[in-house]
């Protein structure tokens, strides 16, 4: 015996989900019979819809639901200083952090070559465009570590050496509260390298 | 900054499933970005129409898309013997052992004088119409351990006394390749009382 065909289809949507697997999937529908029927229809509604209605800034290409995002309109942050993410689920981090006060760009992606992915992939000339027209001092580089990401930051460096900005990039160290013995020797190696001294 | 609106509704759907908390929720949905529309699309649909879609046995309860499920229906199965279980899960769950061949019978729930469930509430009726129509010979009580299921289990036994049909209780006791050492106390009494003898 079989599931009912809408009950085993539900259950192959919620697999393509990540880190779900049959077991849980199975659970999750399961559970979703004790939804009303109201609820079912809204939820199965945003689904429907959820990519119909996100759209991505034409500033800096965060997603929203507006043409431009409310970062990119808000007058009272720093126009002069940018931080510049892999995508948009990065921004949201850093803004829950609520320490940063300053703008965002969104690459998209970052240079691989062995992906066939190039500057031109991504959103450089964008950004290369951002700091001339928006009077840019400083672009904070906060992408990943691994070769893809030295590459794209590299390259960024370059292109914009003489545009008069700094650009920086965060720092790889021990996350507060770890314990030495826990972190790979790379991360070890690049704490030593950004060691700030005690004041 | 908050995400848009209908990417945080979907999150908030998202958590109302259970072992989803805020961050899976989260990276769930930004999954769902990477689908195509045509993949969202049925998948909205599917959560929109599973109820109404699902419908229950008229016979023994279990969720089906039609009014008869295919179990029932079933001519090769033996009729004289049916399995008690406390949901639709839970068929679906014995079907998968591949071992049994007779019919089920869903309750939809347990006796639970605590939660005001009385034995009206749930299908006890309709499993007595049964064995009395279906000329059943043995009901296998497949519910799980503990006060409501005990209950339950005795009642049904009471209530088919006189019906000249045996009622049995699945063996409780140590899992397959199951340490002795994990197992609790109340479970290895179980397995104790339910011993057998070794031929």
């Amino acid at each position: 015996m079989i599931y009912p065909k809408i009950f085993s289809d539900l259950v192959e949507d919620f697999k393509s989900l990540p880190g779900i697997g049959e077991k849980t999937a199975e659970r999750l529908v399961f559970s979703l019979l004790d939804f009303d029927e109201q609820k079912l229809e809204s939820y199965g509604n945003n689904i429907t819809n959820l990519k119909k209605q996100i759209k991505y800034c034409n500033n800096c290409g965060v997603l929203t639901d507006m043409d431009t995002c409310n970062i990119c309109k808000d007058i009272s942050r720093k126009k002069d200083t940018v931080i510049v993410v892999e995508n948009s689920k990065d921004v949201f981090l850093i803004e829950k952090t609520g320490t940063f006060r300053g703008m965002y760009h969104v690459l998209g992606g970052l240079i691989s070559p062995i992906d066939e992915i190039g500057p031109e992939d991504i959103s450089i000339d964008k950004l290369v465009e951002r700091v001339e027209k928006e009077n840019i001092k400083e672009v904070i580089l906060a992408i990943k570590s691994g070769i893809e990401a030295d590459t794209t930051a590299l390259y960024i460096k370059k292109i914009l050496e003489e545009k008069n900005v700094k650009v920086s990039r965060i720092a790889s160290g021990i996350p507060v509260g770890a314990d030495m013995e826990y972190v790979d020797s790379l991360t070890l190696q690049s704490a030593l390298n950004n060691r700030n001294e005690v004041l």
